[in-house]
């Protein structure tokens, strides 16, 4: 049994460009936002948590497919599963679709590290226990997508 | 004689709105890099010089009159000035023309300021001299655009 | 008896700055957010009814007074009201507070305008009914504020 | 003999997060302006040319790897060359580098298709022809940093 985690935002005025449709590094700025509250509201590693421990979670590599444009007004459906847990890092899906239609689809490895340092730093038991209950066995979203 | 402060750039697509012209709020992050630019390459209290002293220079209050649009691909011009200087604030006066033609004018007053207890501090005479250079006595840009 | 919109957002990564605070740039957006969402959603005059009408309510004016910083993760309720409305013009009123503690107010000049001309035009009757029942009498928020 | 499309660019106030360092979705508008500079200045297919012509270059996939925070007032250099020009789309590599360090490694393939209609169009030969000066045979950048 996996959780998922959804958050649900419309689009607005400031997220398109002059082509009327939404400028890609917004939806970066969306998908940020949707492994923040991942992050603070599933797992519990919110911003106070992160600057307790010293550590967060860099964007180490990313990569997002668009298959088709949203405009404005579209409500969008972000679901964020994980993929695959390391160490000290982790591959998190993320997609995002407006009544079911695709729109993008991102993968996205976040580090666990310090934040002084930069070094990488193993997950904590609690924090890792909690991400596994997002964690989808055989990830077919993305390859599907594709 | 006094100094004035210039900066020129380009209107992109990432500045621009489903109408295809420039997004306001883009407006105030380009005001904010205009006057960032100006306490760094004019007054010599850039980021450094800042949190080595302990200070910063919040916005207090800021005022925008928008007079037409600006579109994609257009050369801004920038230029700001010094309105006042007060103990431990200044009013600055930033416009932005393109080939001559008023876009926007905006007056915005920064408070010297301590970043950790948020208290104004008063201007070190060092930096209050070269700001000085850019005082218009008679800031009558404002006025004459209204 | 007067109607009053609000809207309630959470503080993000995205709209902080290297102090931690919120980057004022994002407050307009914010605020272009709050504008639109009353708009489409108080008066019945969205995107998709401009487009039809061939009228948009660009931005005249605007001034922000910022009293205390927001920080990350806090919950900001932006109340929005109508100060004036003139022929074809309306003056908006939008604060935005922290669990009762003023951040920001601010005030709005839109004007109702043809998209492709750019010259304004007299609001509708229907819209005008619906923008009185925000009016506030004796704004007198932004007053007590300053 | 190979073209190599260079931008330089500093790093603002509003591109950095709470952590101090460039907060990646604005690298993605940073690399949205290379491109669009790319396109206008070196390939001379601005907007204006696009929209006489009915077609625009929206993202298909992008993918960056990010190997290094940048920091407030780093002098970024974006360097852009072709890996690889199909029928109707080309893969572009764009790097990030400060004083020869690396920041960013990003591959972004970009659709020349029809702005209404949305479907892909063949390239006209005399883009072909210039955006061929930039192709990198063996395009190992991006190789090179993984």
């Amino acid at each position: 049994m996996t959780d998922t985690f959804i958050l649900r935002r419309q689009v607005e005025f400031n997220h398109c460009d002059p082509a009327g449709i939404v400028f890609y590094p917004r939806y970066f700025e969306m998908i940020s936002a949707v492994t923040e509250r991942f992050f603070a509201d599933a797992v519990g590693f919110g911003w106070t948590a992160m600057r307790e421990s010293g550590n967060g979670t860099p964007m180490g590599t990313i990569e997002a497919r668009f298959h088709a444009p949203s405009r404005l007004e579209d409500w969008l459906d972000f679901v964020l599963t994980v993929k695959r847990i390391g160490r000290s890092s982790a591959v998190l899906l993320i997609t995002g679709s407006c009544e079911g239609e695709p729109r993008f689809t991102c993968e996205a490895t976040v580090i666990h590290a310090n934040v002084d340092s930069g070094s990488s730093s193993p997950w904590p038991d609690a924090l890792r226990a909690i991400m596994s209950r997002y964690l989808h066995p055989s990830s077919q979203i993305k390859k599907d997508c594709r």
